[in-house]
């Protein structure tokens, strides 16, 4: 059972905790309107369902409240942005804007970020320069290992999502956002918070067998998409996100569902191209819809649904939750209404 | 049954034929050069292989044998390449030269390809920038549409590869070349010339059976990896190295093993990074090699062999084959054979 709750609430709830734990006005607002943005995206595992999380992390000092984001190496088109231990959202809606501005100038920019944190949903930082007509391009290393090598059993890899979005005319922008591995662990939470079981494939446990409940996920280990392919892609995020950034990689990552205060040095990486480099903007939108439209009109397998392209229900859906309100799962709920408990705010909107 | 023949008898061969339909000496051994490289890095489906393939386009007046491959869009980061439809190792080695010498000067450089043909091994271009402790990233578009939009039956996609390359120190550097779909066509193609069976996965009919026969490969299509997902990340490849450059995409898209005339304006993207931009060289390459030892020696699962980094093994292989001989199957062999007699070419390696 989910219920529905106002984003104007939900936003309003999430900076009042954050300010509530000390957090500048200006970043917890950023920081709200980052995690609302995943949830009007669909991305629910990155939304308002992550505040419990980043509370206790607050409340254990594991951030650094007054962090002085900072670029620390640069150039035309490129810059290593030191987000010096702040919340991940506030460090890489800076990064995005400076990837943006960059390739105003330059047409492309390649920003790196280190010493970040969780961000959210790799999506909401892709789509952002979609608004002056580029495309963007962003990696990230996951907060936690979850799998090993191809073949291994020592979990030094994370989900490395990737996500990916570009401009289109008529038709909805198409926007990516996709973990390496077959499901991101943020699945697997709403999953949990659903009581939901897994399908086989999301996990295997360390004898390779199939792993269904979600409560049980920190006895497996998350599988890469296609296998040694998902590997690979997962290792290239982890170099170009991670390593080049200077961030942790391998057994450098902490996990930060278990340890609440070593600062997880997160790194991100966003990369904007303006596609008027290649071709004028209003030909290349004009033809994204074209291959949009042949793709969503082909035929469908006897008995499935119409086709989908990544992307092309974010307008309707984040519409239809301006109207009716942002969907809940009771545990979340649950969760969120304990949270404000515990800080005594009256005034939320998780009374039953 | 696998045969070995000298690598510089292969590309000796490979240039004389080339040369035979007309194409100029330059571009003959430019070719020759990138068809071996594909063959000792192990990518034996995009190397010597491919010579029939391309033998039968150039006696039917596909290519264009004095093409004016030439900038048509240029800022100091980027560049268009127009490859005036001639052979595609001969448009990506000067599109990879481009984006090498751009990068050279700025750090970053995105040179997009249009009105080029199969260039075969993606590893191959991307691995350009390594000798010049540069990071390369390639993607193209195949050319001929092997899948239809994920859950559909329209074959509007093919297996759209991409390939990384990234420099590390003492250890070989890491280079991930690999088709968006579970197998690759030029995979198949292997496994039909040596007689085997394809495993499940690799491809289903049109009623979403498993298709095992590589010889049946036109009855089926390509599965892409981590289903939906790979299907979002071969669109990304198909919108940033096809319609980014106005090149063929979707039904605009010919398949090159039946149609052997019309252009088949083929798509490219290189893109090259310098990791200096972020780090001093020397230490990134020694935590890619930090990276990839950890990786290498953490535990297998029981019974696995020794876990591996994409790339690791190309440099002995490599040196194994410049040794001993590359192998080609039989029916490989006997392909070359009957080219060498049709064009009259006595002094060749595969007499009996």
């Amino acid at each position: 059972m989910a219920n529905r709750y106002p984003v104007s609430a939900l936003q309003a709830f999430t900076t009042t905790v954050l300010e509530q734990y000390a957090v500048p006005p200006a970043d917890a607002r950023t920081t709200a309107t980052r995690m609302l943005d995943a949830d009007l995206r669909g991305m629910s595992g990155h939304g308002v369902l992550r505040l419990p999380g980043y509370a206790r992390r607050l409340r254990s000092g594991g951030y650094n409240l007054k962090p002085d984001v900072r670029i620390v190496r640069e150039s035309p088109v490129s810059a290593l942005v030191d987000g010096d231990n702040g919340l991940g959202q506030v460090v890489m809606t800076k990064a995005a804007s400076i990837a943006i501005e960059k390739a105003g100038q330059s047409g492309l920019a390649w920003v790196g970020v280190r010493r970040s944190n969780h961000a959210g949903a790799g999506g909401v930082y892709a789509a952002m320069p979609l608004a002056h007509d580029m495309i963007g391009l962003y990696m990230a290393i996951g907060n936690a290992n979850h799998m090993p090598p191809w073949g291994g059993v020592d979990m030094l890899l994370s989900t490395n999502p990737i996500a990916v979005a570009i401009p289109a005319g008529d038709e909805p922008a198409f926007v990516l956002d996709m973990a390496t591995t077959q499901a991101s662990y943020g699945r697997i939470k709403v999953a949990a918070d659903r009581g939901e079981t897994m399908p086989e494939g999301w996990m295997v446990d360390r004898r390779g067998h199939p792993l269904t409940d979600p409560n049980r996920a920190d006895e497996g280990f998350l599988i890469p998409i296609g296998g040694y392919k998902g590997y690979g892609l997962n290792l290239v995020i982890g170099a170009l996100a991670g390593l080049l950034n200077g961030a942790a990689l391998g057994s450098a990552v902490i996990d930060f569902n278990r340890d609440f205060e070593t600062p997880t040095n997160t790194g991100q990486t966003i990369v904007v191209v303006r596609p008027d480099l290649f071709q004028p903007i209003e030909e290349f939108k004009a033809a994204m819809d074209r291959h949009i439209r042949e793709l969503k009109s082909s035929t469908p397998m006897e008995g499935h649904p119409a086709l989908r392209v990544p992307g092309d229900q974010a307008p309707q859906r984040t519409a239809e939750m301006r109207e009716n309100g942002v969907p809940l799962a009771e545990a979340t709920v649950r969760r969120l209404a304990g949270l404000a408990d515990e800080l005594a705010i009256t005034d939320h909107p998780f009374r039953s």
